[in-house]
């Protein structure tokens, strides 16, 4: 790409007219999916431009530098997997049941292996990078570990854990284990460490449950 | 570096002079401290000669790609991380202390936040790409998760820890909990992920308790 330039320039779609918008969502979306399997440094323009069919001055002229690519894909996968954390399926994570189905599905999802978390992976090929992304990096993981945060003290509220139970410290447990049983998983090859990783995790939360009967 | 060349010729000091190993120690140190600090991609050539004090001609001769240095670097981080997780200091994990003292060290120690986990952080950054390296690493994270495990293991035989315990799974959760936690603290710049998912992990380990009392 061309050469550096102000990358507020290129961060929001807010001056694009609806095609421009169709376009540039193209372009993140085969540039995500090319950094997600192979990484960000082995992502090149030529790789992008035939993924998602566009020229040399399209890319240029809504991503002019590498950077600007960079900071929206983190902005597109943290908003994808905050999505995905807030949906119905997991009901605001107020049941240990709901815990139990989220584990489930990233220990059954294919990619865990191979390519990580779509996120965490991506923060731990550029974090030490000289690029302008650490901040947004660090809303996206709040948010993330916020969203278990609400659910455990959702848990409190309906007399489902103790008020023994720290619900911060409890979901940077999850986060953590979850960031690094996907880096484990994917350096081995084996679902196991982070699939054990969880299921530890869970425990744990469980060890504050109260009983139905004992519940107010 | 020069072309690719078979990695298996720089890979080990084993046909070199006593001087000549200090040469390739000396380059590794200085390698390991800049991908360390910077990044495994931030990292060139003309650093590594001044910070080592070498000329271009001596480092191609010990590491004529740079596949070959990452490799190296990668084995230099495992066998330091293996040894000080080895030391006398930790007693081999043998109790619920030694691993608040393991926990404690990492919550104080003043890279944690920036750099990241030394062998964790150069498996963020190079995991994807194509280096012939994934091996390696899974090995060295396996004997770091057999530390854990193994110290887990003489915890039951010394009664300190309930037989219902898995030590596999409970190791599993450790590592994790420290990659995770390490990622999330670099990316914040705040200790506290790293220091709340180490706390509840070890929580956890803890509810596996006997008293001395019920010990055998």
């Amino acid at each position: 790409m061309g050469a550096m330039e102000a990358t507020t320039q290129a961060r929001g779609p807010q001056k694009l007219t609806g095609k421009g918008q169709a376009t540039r969502a193209r372009i993140l979306e085969h540039a995500a999916e090319l950094m997600y399997a192979n990484g960000v440094h082995a992502t090149n323009n030529e790789q992008l431009r035939r993924a998602a069919g566009i020229s040399g001055s399209q890319l240029n002229h809504y991503f002019p530098t590498k950077e600007s690519l960079v900071l929206a894909v983190v902005e597109w996968q943290a908003e994808r997997v905050l999505a995905f954390h807030r949906s119905e399926r997991f009901t605001g994570f107020d049941s240990l049941d709901s815990l139990r189905e989220w584990a489930h599905f990233y220990v059954a999802y294919e990619r865990s292996c191979r390519e990580g978390c779509s996120l965490g992976s991506l923060a731990g090929e550029i974090v030490k990078a000289d690029l302008d992304v650490r901040a947004d990096l660090a809303h996206a993981f709040e948010q993330w570990r916020d969203v278990f945060r609400d659910g455990l003290r959702r848990m409190q509220q309906l007399g489902r854990i103790s008020d023994a139970a720290d619900p911060t410290r409890l979901a940077h447990l999850l986060l953590s284990a979850f960031q690094g049983g996907m880096l484990l998983s994917q350096v081995a090859r084996d679902i196991t460490p982070l699939e054990d990783a969880l299921r530890a995790a869970i425990d744990h939360v469980e060890t504050f449950a109260i009983s139905p009967a004992a519940a107010p």
